[in-house]
């Protein structure tokens, strides 16, 4: 069922200093700094070859990441995105086997344009894990 | 520098249910597990289209992941690897920059046979970075 590793978003509490890192120390190619205020949240993208990873700051109030960075000040690894090929047939199957769906469980809208779901990191070995339509 | 992601690694407290998680409730194609008693750690590969997922296991006395799991006793995302084209000259360059590497500042052989080395978490946002020669 699931695809490609969309991305591992990396939460972290001052973008300017991690784009900086991610650029100048590890000499990666990053993206400008996109503030997406209906996720709370501004990204920048660290294209890699394979996969990307998205570093996140939170942005206004009531950030979904605001409560993640208060119990790790200096950032982590907040969850890994998996692409599916049909988010509704992916989550039937996992309410089906007893997986929690984070929220109303219907898919919404994400930071790429495209139906997304979470999932209860309690059932997945503490990781909060993201579907997306492929 | 930094070039393909080469895996996300998963702390787990229980390999078999992991595994089962990911190959009947995720649908992913899983390997078999391989015991690394060198590295203290029993390894499942989740083998994703463009990268990998590695569940970690410990293994033995002084597993490197045994305290990770005194935390996180249901698990959690352990660390990411990047590979390298060259990682002694990402060992100097990093060094240069003031990142610390962990244990001697030596590469060691890594769970796949080639030269990995480890930065610190406080210098990459909290999150523990493996650099492995590609």
């Amino acid at each position: 069922m699931i695809g490609r590793l969309n991305h591992v978003a990396i939460a972290v509490p001052d973008l300017a200093a991690a784009t900086a890192l991610y650029r100048d120390t590890l000499g990666a190619t990053v993206t400008d700094p996109t503030p997406q205020p209906e996720h709370g949240v501004t990204v920048v993208f660290i294209e890699l070859p394979n996969t990307k990873i998205e570093l996140l700051e939170p942005l206004g109030e009531n950030s979904p990441i605001a409560a993640f960075l208060e119990r790790s000040p200096a950032g982590g690894i907040h969850h890994v995105c998996y692409e599916v090929d049909d988010i509704m047939a992916a989550r039937d199957r996992l309410k089906d086997s007893g997986a929690r769906v984070l929220g109303s469980g219907e898919p919404r809208i994400g930071a790429h344009g495209k139906p997304v779901l979470f999932l209860h990191p309690k059932d997945f070995n503490g990781t909060l894990v993201e579907l997306e339509q492929a």
